[in-house]
């Protein structure tokens, strides 16, 4: 058997802590048997819920803490009171300290971000991090970043963000050359920020082996699923997020408002009930689960704070695989190569790693 | 009778020209008749059109030209073979020389807005116009703005949206003092730009009798109604506007997908296709007409280009009602009182301009 992926666990994020992490734990070790787990938490809490489970116990190490970051906390108030005692803070450590392969939580984003700032540090050439969202999409999924980590982000960072993305899609999509959009606004000629324009003619002269630039896309792209890779600053990407995920409970709303008036919509809900199950499930963001934590010399996994164990277990086979296509190797692979090609060397033609 | 409110028609404008705008016409003379209307376009196409509606006839002049903006035409494009000529900006210019009260056109955006800045030129004390959209919520409908007219904005500049928006809000929806809110992104302390923190501190001091300021507003606010306005500057505006279209399309078609699956669900359709009929009008972009161009010296209205006659009725009757409750005279009176509290005088107590 390959070596063990070692996954540090915070069982005490998200809004329900061990009783979903640690099921969800159990849940990703039935489908990926390499793995090992480090749970950082309560361990009154979490010892009786591994000692009903004895094959995740056996792979499973438990280092207690009674310090934990509430899902309020301002990162500030978490760095000042959780620092070096809280679940969280040892969760990143251990991955710091070369204990554990990836860190994965639920807890609060602002915390999760301002804490492995702190104790991982960001790559060598990389500035700043950045979140990386799975986003559903009618072709299937894509990745969109930054959706929130900093606000703001010139050419090169841009382009950064375009490699660290491209460099998760290879593993998450298996794909050997993810098609990358930076998104724009519509109107042709006063089409976007310098910064933005700068970033497109910098990715397509460099013509990476690692992705494939296709241009602008505009926000209905999002959902249209028209490139793997969708990169923008922060700010814009939060904002997306957060309409597109209030546009789907707009519509769930609407959809059960429409389905509980009259006789008739009635029968016909009780016949589609399935169909109507299946449509919450995917358009429930509790399930594409495990945003990335990306530009950290670390891997870190952010799960949804609601996440129910399976979706949980989603995020540890997120974290999972960015351990085992070396997430880290090919964003420093790529950077390395889009930095030699800025300096002035001539086209450089490396095939692209494959998986 | 009141003055007839006059209202200038770029019959060309749109994927159908005269046939929606024609019918359009007539819907909206049906409800409100105290309208006369100028066409621009086309004689030949528009004259049959009307030979057919008498009543809408007796009301209508029409002003022949050939030369019409095409839906793809890049601004500078239509600048430059359709200034002076052109069905769009003829419509504009009826305006400017105050033989229209409003202009109305479902032709392209950009091309329309340039034109309308050009033509009609901005207000006093603003620097740049912005593209007010109507947003269906769960609780009804907000405006939001800017969705694309200019990219960035000062703190300043947010607070004059936030004036405009709150003007056509106290129209739109009969509102005394209609609530505003920020877009800002969540995590606490790295709320947001400078520019965004400081024009909320502006709007919380400046206390104003036309808009209540309510804070930061995210982008899942946006489809929760949590704002009658809700400002940001055009880049996230017209981001979010389309991630929000995107959104809805892709939610349609999982819907159609699940409904088209399996027995069950096809007689389930089969019994609430009503419900669904509505929820298809609901979630329709074309049905939430009338963008807004704020902060020019005369009032333009863009309808959907794929509205149909119902829709672009809906565009000319929020024209209608701009120009009866004066939208540029609540703008004008907001702006000269908040420029007022700014230059430091003591709080200002006016009461709000009733409807």
């Amino acid at each position: 058997m390959a070596k063990l992926v070692r996954i540090a666990l915070d069982a005490m994020g998200g809004d329900h802590g061990p009783s979903v992490v640690v099921p969800g734990a159990e849940l990703a070790l039935q489908r990926r048997d390499d793995i090992s787990f480090l749970f950082f938490g309560d361990s009154k809490l979490i010892a009786p819920l591994l000692a009903s489970r004895p094959q995740l116990a056996a792979r499973s190490t438990v280092h207690h803490t009674d310090v934990a970051v509430r899902m309020d906390d301002k990162p500030s108030q978490a760095l000042r009171s959780g620092r070096r005692h809280s679940s969280m803070w040892l969760t990143l450590d251990a991955v710091r300290k070369g204990e554990a392969d990836v860190a994965i939580s639920a807890g609060n984003t602002g915390a999760l971000m301002a804490m492995a700032k702190f104790c991982l540090r960001t790559m060598p050439n990389i500035e700043r991090p950045a979140i990386a969202a799975i986003w559903p999409n009618v072709r299937g999924q894509s990745i969109v970043l930054d959706v929130g980590a900093t606000i703001g982000a010139d050419a090169r960072q841009l382009v950064d963000l375009a490699i660290m993305g491209s460099a998760m899609a290879r593993i998450m999509f298996r794909l050997e050359r993810p098609s990358v959009g930076l998104l724009n606004i519509g109107v042709e000629e006063i089409k976007g920020l310098d910064d933005i324009k700068t970033a497109g003619r910098m990715l397509r002269e460099a013509n990476l082996p690692s992705l494939s630039y296709h241009g602008f896309v505009e926000g209905d792209d999002l959902g249209r699923g028209t490139v793997d890779v969708v990169v923008t600053e922060g700010f814009s990407g939060n904002i997306a997020l957060k309409t597109a995920e209030g546009t789907a409970k707009q519509i769930a709303q609407y959809l059960r408002e429409a389905m509980s008036h009259g006789l008739w919509s009635k029968i016909g809900y009780f016949f589609a009930r399935r169909a109507f199950d299946k449509l919450r499930v995917k358009m429930d963001p509790r399930n594409s689960n495990g945003g990335v934590f990306l530009g950290l010399d670390g891997v870190v996994i952010k799960s949804h704070g609601g996440a129910d164990p399976h979706g949980y277990a989603g995020a540890i086979e997120s974290g999972y695989d960015m351990v085992r296509y070396e997430l880290l190797g090919k964003i420093k692979e790529s950077l390395a190569l889009a930095h030699a090609t800025q300096v002035g060397a001539s086209q450089v033609s490396v095939a692209a790693t494959p998986l």
